[in-house]
């Protein structure tokens, strides 16, 4: 593919809002969108990026998710923050929760934010990096839709549900994992869909049960959780404390209500977040200095930190812009000037 | 192996008991110990039942854990609980903690226990169980000391880290995983090594950094971690919630302390508690009934529920007792016998 052009962060921020803008959406929920869209750009993280926004359309369009939904954010003396996201999609709903987290954090050392009745479509780093920001160690989670057979199953029944971690780090980039619970994200097998590849044993099983290497029997079967059973104990734990426990759709769920795993998940998210510093009090050493002894332990065997890739992308970007395809840029021409008609 | 008696769990739980106030552990020390013991052995987990004892004792003889240790326990008005294990084993620290954690998580709906400067050697599960007896749901995790190399290394550096998680379900034994974030734990390949069984490619590397499947060439090289990359990462989060945010050991620090693996680990512990019910107030439907439903789409597919065959040993025991060889309860009579000086 032929780059045509970079552009700036700001400037592809403006045009997904508007994009979203003409699509219906208010502007406090436009913009939230934009900004998450555009950081998976600027990660070069494309499986997050504007590929997103076409999904986003098709479930608008669909009439499954309120486009001015105004979140609703209760905070007590308790632990659990909770954000009522009306039905709108989750990045608003998480912006408005973020500080009544934080709060709490700071108030009882840990806490929690409770997300419901949102749809979803982003990654969840950009949620941790929210927390490593001001200097907490977070834990995010969400069930998404039945897509995966639990080990030693055969059809499908967790969704490829991530998880996703957040530790500040004094200087630079923090340390944060952001995985499908699944071998692989199901936009991964979508991708190779569209580029026609094959793609490997392990990743999925067709409808028989049997492994799978093509892309469209693999979305038509199940995919397979990353880890064989611990992975497989990992998703339903995401299950159960991203669905049951605060009272929001399992994956099972959500298909059945959405009835289509080509719309985005309505679901609930649940986000933890840990104040390093009061957890450490009274005891020797500095909580981070020493998790810094950790991370150089890693790197000083050969061995990668997880995202490292995706800051090394960040930092290109801010200064070179965000290389984009014609048949990207022309995408989001078309997008911005139909909107919800650009869709069959 | 010929199996000549079937204890009575009390009777097995006694007789450990005396072997450690013979070692010179105080009887609450004793007490705590034995019932986690008689736990492994009950629900037919020999990798954490009476095998342990000789870890323990050696660990006492080596002075390397306060035998006669009295726990304190600290709760304020945050989420936060610290028991100070004052270098004793941890099963009495998590008991001491255990009424503090459930009275902060019923306050505030989630609250953490954190254990500093205990000896641990048990697994995680007794801990998420005592917290699903009592309606919560529970996440534990702990460092152990270096023997994992991270993906992508070379060298020992993650320990075994176990993660535990636990479910409370209305009617019979909850739902619970509890598994080492290697491939395999430790003790699985010292059991192969003794057993003189070699080990299947993929648990370990060599101290060259080469697959390995001779036990003892495993042992002195590294284990590796399970799922790859996203294994590693939820092993490094392992590290840094159970390490330096508590301001305990890192397992290779843990490792630096005690000059040997074959003394039994020295670090904190973290387990959180949710109070299921107050998550899910004010939202539809009965979080445990709905779980249920989660629960029965994985049975019935053909998938099982982790801990599935311990249940089954376990109400199998309690009926029979608890089959041990003739070589087993020797060695019991020894220790009790001999206490520390049934050691080499």
């Amino acid at each position: 593919m032929s780059i045509v052009t970079a552009l700036p962060v700001a400037e592809l921020t403006d045009r997904i809002e508007e994009i979203f803008r003409k699509a219906g959406l208010s502007i406090a929920q436009s913009a939230a969108i934009a900004r998450v869209i555009a950081a998976g750009e600027q990660d070069a993280c494309k499986s997050h990026g504007i590929y997103r926004i076409e999904g986003c359309l098709r479930t608008l369009k669909a009439g499954k998710v309120v486009p001015c939904a105004e979140p609703v954010a209760v905070a007590d003396g308790s632990a659990i923050v909770r954000v009522d996201a009306r039905q709108g999609f989750a990045p608003l709903a998480f912006e408005i929760g973020l500080p009544h987290l934080v709060e709490r954090t700071r108030a009882l050392g840990l806490a929690a934010l409770v997300i419901n009745d949102c749809t979803h479509f982003s990654a969840l780093w950009p949620e941790v990096e929210a927390l490593t920001e001001r200097g907490l160690a977070g834990l995010a989670l969400c069930p998404s839709y039945s897509a995966v057979a639990p080990a030693g199953g055969q059809r499908p029944l967790f969704g490829t549900n991530p998880m996703a971690f957040g530790w500040p780090r004094p200087s630079g980039a923090p340390y944060v994992f952001d995985f499908a619970t699944s071998m692989v994200a199901r936009g991964e097998i979508e991708l190779h869909r569209r580029a026609g590849q094959p793609i490997p044993e392990g990743w999925a099983i067709d409808t028989e049960g049997a492994p799978a290497t093509d892309p469209e029997r693999a979305l038509a079967g199940a995919l397979l959780p990353f880890g064989g059973h611990k992975g497989s104990a990992i998703s339903t734990m995401i299950e159960l404390l991203g669905g049951p426990m605060i009272g929001d759709f399992t994956s099972a769920e959500a298909l059945g209500v959405l009835g289509s795993t080509s719309l985005l998940p309505r679901h609930g998210e649940l986000i933890l977040a840990f104040d390093v510093e009061q957890f450490a009090r009274g005891r020797p050493g500095d909580p981070l200095a020493r998790a810094e002894v950790l991370f150089d332990a890693i790197l000083g065997q050969g061995a990668r930190l997880p995202s490292q890739r995706r800051f090394a992308a960040r930092a290109r970007t801010e200064v070179e812009g965000i290389p984009l395809t014609a048949a990207e840029l022309e995408q989001l021409d078309r997008f911005a000037r139909l909107g919800l008609d650009a869709l069959p």
